[in-house]
């Protein structure tokens, strides 16, 4: 084990690192650190050499005179920072997908519908080393995307990246757990399904309730048990701790979520 | 890498290994498996060696002849499902503050205010082998009830217990993060704050609004950035497909949860 | 003009008059004083001739000791305290209802489905003296419990009731608004249009998503315009000032409401 | 009684008429209708006459060939049509502080903080040609914006109009229910309170949690019973049948709504 404990240490960045400039108006720049980089915001510039004198938890000055803080990005900011072609799916989402396919160390994880890797991003982290995701995406540009978004984060080892359709069917099997996040998940559910792992889990994201209806009708055909749908409401409040209070707009809706666990049928060999 | 992907293994689960029974009903048994072991329930007894027979994803009946399905238990099904002395802190929020904690492979994360350890077994799931969780409990039969929990789930060897009022401050330093659910929880900030790394990270769970004022203005006041508020409504629908519709009722209310990052404050030496 | 603003009057109720007492614990009783009345609760007894004596805003004790106080009822009471032999609408549904019918005073409102009156009570008193609901109820024992609710409230008067089928049409025509309560709604909305007026209102309340694809497929066909769908979730908090939160648990749905206005349709003749 | 119930007639609008132009991409221009009238919009030219000879229900083309159709506006368009120099109050929450203050025919309401007349036009509708409703509001523009508004809905006659700071107190008494909407209401609770019948009704909008601590405080002291705090959340969906779903963005908070009943304090006369 590391030595710690002994004191708190002033952490500083290194150049090829990403840090998080979260300005005291509250705004957030994930950046590369580069030698001679400078940051250009409307509050003025920063040069990235500032950004490691200073070091973690440090406030820095932009030329004008206001300040910000460094900070390490985490995961949360990923997923809001990354670059999007696709509509993403949220943190707020993410997180309780990761319990209901319990996601863990070690996991072989078929991902259908990559879009910008928000979620691959999710879950080839906690599959760790000895896990993997397996992940099918017929865009090429999206595929790109994502694999620059997962490289940035240290994670493209863990993904195996197949550019088909997935009506071609899935080349692995035994997956631990699944997540479908498709235009028209309906037709290729019974493909995802042959190649789960008994009481493997499996999540459907919907946009619009008549696909749910879809989904659920499926998935009790094909062999799904504890079949569930949820959706999330996340409300952030303004943090004046002395008008503390909802913000006024909110998203009201990302998307529905399905759940179930593959069972055999009865007719089934197995 | 062991090998996969040969065929669908019809596995089987074996004697001490815990299974979930889901009964046609709907209803959920969490059982450990044993030699001679039978499960009795309102449907009637089902022997252990009847589940290890069927295997993971098949039908099992009952002596009343009604079904259920072999099926892996996963994390929230551990969270739902442990002994509980107090209120526990909900799968809904226990993704989110993962991803907000920014917890990963070798984290070092402090909580104070064990509970029954829902929260604990997720944080010490997820900072893996290399990591640790130090957590304070004050009350012995929390503290035992949570080693039971742990221990069920094989997480026993990545958490360091503390049996202490976390009024007397914390014994380790540098942590990544830091997880507080406490009754009180202001006054333990500072000793918080002190022992977390610079950008390290904070979750403060609080039930009341009223609290979440308070946890505010401290955490502004002692130096922490990036601080948010949130809170989040989960609602599961009813699954006819014919007839989808939300539940009737639901949890209104968990707990309000507060969200920072720890910085410098200018007159701090470091 | 009645003569008022002289002084506060310290008014009491009558014997016939309905009103509420409110125990120190948040218990309502919604009660009709009667000569020689007595209310018996697990608080104890109370005699309607002390709640007289006390008057409106006053406290009274319970033979335990305890202690509530007299208060008028109001429509929220009233529609929460009915005989039930329904679902009924909920008030967070039904002043909103109201608002998007337009309810004024002298509308002719359509209800279709009486159910236990909760929403017949709400149009009838809106509509006023020179209005009407006419109501169609086609089960003789919920029309006989509505008309006795309708009565506690004094609003006989302004309901015309039907005990028939709605598939056998509307005997009525130029209804400014209509209220639609009915298990299968599609059939019926050709017959609630045709006898709507141009531009009238109409509200179907649906209780799964699957019906509201339905009613909004038909209401698009059938010639309505400003087609909306809404839900409400409305959440009481615990009135604690110094531990403000919302309460444990709510109903997270009672029904989604689809609203429109009916226009024609081209090929229509006027 | 008016004659109805012969024949649906096609009923038209008059000159001074307001009418809603409902677009067919679902825009709602409320206008008054003149003579010569014309209605600009980016889908080109509408004339007022031609709105007239179409008459309610029936659709009008615009110079650009799109089309819309003309409605009877609603209370619901009202109050989110007006001039607002203000935040108003949403109907969402109208409709339930009319149940909630129990609003009927011939009730004398108090208003504290008119605004731009949004609750106000709601008020009095509500009580009737035998009602009125008490308005105080300090600032003249504002007075001036709400009486405009209040004779677009032929309300005014119904409304009695107080330009004075409401510290000074209020000059009638008896008031059946009041409604509060200050930036500070903490100070005039007492004066609210003092006019107000016993067992007669409160409601206070506060934005803050903090503010609805203080509130619910001085409302325990003053003597008020039957305290409820409340909150709305309501969501409008897409209404494509066959895409249903909840639109993207929504308000997530309007006010929180707090309720009482006035009851006698026992040390007071009566």
């Amino acid at each position: 084990m590391k030595q710690r404990w002994m004191k708190l240490i002033n952490e500083k960045p290194n150049y090829s690192e990403w840090v998080k400039v979260y300005t005291e108006k509250g705004k957030i720049f994930i950046i590369k650190l580069q030698r001679g980089g400078i940051l250009q915001t409307h509050h003025g510039s920063l040069s990235h050499s500032d950004i490691i004198e200073a070091g973690y938890g440090k406030m820095v000055r932009f030329s004008s005179g206001s300040h910000a803080h460094i900070l390490r990005p985490g995961i949360d900011d990923n997923s809001m920072k990354i670059k999007r072609l696709t509509q993403i799916v949220y943190p707020k989402d993410i997180g309780f997908i990761l319990l209901k396919l319990d996601i863990k160390e070690g996991d072989y994880v078929l991902e259908a519908g990559l879009g910008s890797a928000s979620m691959c991003g999710a879950l080839s982290r906690y599959v760790g080393e000895s896990g993997k995701v397996y992940t099918y995406e017929k865009r090429e540009e999206f595929l790109k995307t994502s694999m620059s978004n997962l490289n940035k984060w240290n994670l493209l080892n863990r993904v195996v990246f197949h550019l088909q359709d997935v009506g071609e069917g899935f080349k692995e099997s035994d997956y631990d757990a699944a997540f479908i996040d498709l235009p028209y998940p309906v037709p290729q559910l019974k493909y995802v399904r042959e190649k789960l792992k008994f009481s493997g889990r499996l999540c459907v994201l919907c946009p619009t309730v008549n696909q749910c209806s879809q989904v659920i009708h499926e998935m009790n055909d094909l062999g799904f048990t504890q079949v569930e749908m949820w959706e999330s409401i996340f409300r952030p409040f303004k943090t004046n701790p002395d008008r503390i209070r909802p913000v006024d707009m909110i998203y009201a809706h990302t998307a529905y979520l399905i759940f179930g666990q593959k069972i055999s049928k009865e007719t089934e060999e197995n």
